[in-house]
């Protein structure tokens, strides 16, 4: 009766009511109970700067008005953090939200566009949802493999290659004169989407410098990792003025929350507790990597904020490890596609998680080794 | 160079890096100086519930999570508070994301969509943002037109017709007699969207009542207007349950902030203070119509929290005030299409937001007059 009178489009028809990551409250809810550690969304536990909570809770009595459309102190700061012009900065509602922009303003029935097998979900969701051709390729060894992404796009003609780097979900990492040689092979029609969500975590020298004139690659960074404000959805993307301003043709103006840009703006300008964020994580990824050894597993190394652990066997004992430590009331997730999928991802915690992590893997470990 | 690798789609190639609405900070900014008085956003002055304020307070320092997906106490709460299933709720990044989401399931290239000429912009954008082909109706008397709505949705097999009941930016209404009439005539294969951003501002008997199985309409109201939580970005959508469900395979899932579904919440839960904000509003209205007769002009009615002030010339004379105004640091819009453009739009403000522009008004009118 309802298709009546919604007559969907057939793009809309053919997809799927998916989502590409089912949230830690609804597993609460269909748990019937909370988690005692959150471990498995990539959230910085440590949280965002005391100067921006502060800086939001001022905020929260001006909710009256829109935030600017524009965000320029936000997007004027980051210009001015980078060394960049701003005409080279958008920012959205989170990286999700920038990449379905992107995608929506490149990307149309039956065009091409490659990625990593296992590589984020969000952006194949958002391919999806404008009828793009998604082509995958495997990891090499853990890592995303900037040759065979090259090497494909330019086989099929596709007009996106998606690379996340540092990596999610396995956290390796390219060095920059890897990704800088890959950004120099993007085929003629093909824009790189460089996700760096993660980069502030990852080692000197992980980043290629910043050539925002650069028009075969356009870069994404984010709030919700190292500056801890997941909850706030500020992303923004950094490429070629001209292609930053066709966002203004299809996005939602008014879309970021007011309060939400406050809270970044002070968040970047705290730049001593970004390195003290930054030291505690290499800590808790060092406490993850003791706490899987000492029980016979083995870790990937990360430039993120998370640790892959490799159980060294199949998929399916990877499944029955994390659904072990789920019903143990740890929230932690894994990789979806074979052969990462031999491996959990645990994000970094407190101390006070990871106590609960080791508390409750050695049994976890007993249960998946039995089934 | 960069149209090189960034392949637009041809539809997106096609649009104008256009922005709806020029926003206040923005204008700011051009002028180099700051508003007096933030009377042309429809923003609520009066401001959200202090305890929403105190939860957003709360919430600030929980930012390092991502939002629940679902909104799902908030969800439950809307349903609890309208009486209806939650299934029939869908919460987005306020009225415009949803309207968005809602344009991209249903509107492809040419697809027909009638609305009146004059009305909501931000909805025209997405439109054309998709490709649709919008038709447009006169308003009649000031007042959106129905049937002229209805007939035009039938001679061109439009797939959504917009009507905003109260009116943006007349501020007129219709009753709910008259608009479930109008819903009852939607013809098969068009869905009515009916914004009540303005609805909690509306005499009783201005909405219809919530069928929310009813396949031919899909309601849309906001947090950003009586609840005072603008800057906060939610709204939501009333409709039958399948449509409700399709925004899941198109939504930016985790795109709503944290510290705003905890805000839209407790302002909920704050009926006490939604009542005495729309006294406020109420008392503010009529101050509004008394300075408009002070100064020789009259008004529309009202169900919103803004005015309509006809300046009973034309338009030329209405940009001519409005601009006098601006440059007298009151910030205040109008109606962009003709007739209703012979009116300047003021927001409801406080005591001395109003008295701002009582002292304004009479030179603006004589600059307006000399020019």
């Amino acid at each position: 009766m309802t298709r009546n009178h919604a007559r969907l489009t057939p793009l809309a028809e053919s997809l799927p009511s998916s989502v590409p990551f089912v949230g830690p409250e609804t597993q609460e809810r269909l748990r019937g109970r909370v988690f005692a550690a959150r471990l498995g969304a990539n959230e910085n536990v440590f949280g965002p700067s005391p100067k921006a909570i502060a800086a939001m809770q001022i905020a929260a009595s001006e909710t009256w008005m829109y935030g600017d459309s524009e965000s320029y102190d936000l997007r004027n700061a980051l210009a001015n953090h980078l060394n960049i012009d701003p005409a080279h900065i958008m920012l959205g509602e989170g990286i999700d939200g920038l990449l379905g922009y992107l995608v929506r303003l490149i990307i149309g029935p039956g065009d091409k566009v490659v990625t990593s097998q296992g590589a984020y979900p969000t952006f194949n969701y958002h391919v999806a949802g404008f009828g793009g051709d998604l082509v995958t390729v495997p990891y090499s060894g853990d890592h995303e493999d900037p040759d065979a992404l090259i090497t494909k796009a330019t086989e099929v003609g596709a007009k996106l290659i998606y690379l996340a780097n540092p990596d999610n979900p396995m956290g390796t990492w390219h060095d920059a004169t890897r990704v800088q040689r890959m950004i120099n092979s993007v085929p003629a029609g093909c824009l790189l989407v460089l996700d760096e969500a993660y980069v502030e975590f990852a080692p000197e020298g992980t980043a290629p410098d910043l050539l925002p004139d650069d028009p075969r690659v356009i870069r994404f960074r984010t709030f919700s990792k190292a500056y801890g404000l997941a909850g706030a959805r500020i992303g923004y993307a950094i490429a070629a003025a001209p292609l930053i301003t066709a966002f203004n043709k299809i996005r939602n103006h008014f879309g970021i929350c007011r309060i939400s840009q406050s809270g970044a703006l002070a968040a970047l300008e705290d730049q001593d507790y970004l390195r003290d964020t930054i030291l505690n994580v290499a800590h808790a990824r060092t406490r993850i990597d003791e706490i899987a050894r000492e029980n016979g597993l083995t870790t990937l190394p990360s430039a993120t904020n998370f640790v892959a652990i490799d159980c060294c066997r199949d998929g399916d004992f990877a499944r029955r490890l994390l659904g072990a430590l789920v019903e143990r009331d740890l929230f932690v997730r894994m990789p979806f596609a074979a052969p990462q999928d031999r491996c959990i991802r645990v994000s970094a915690g407190r101390p006070e998680d990871l106590d609960a992590f080791a508390a409750a893997l050695p049994e976890a470990l007993k249960v998946a080794q039995a089934d």
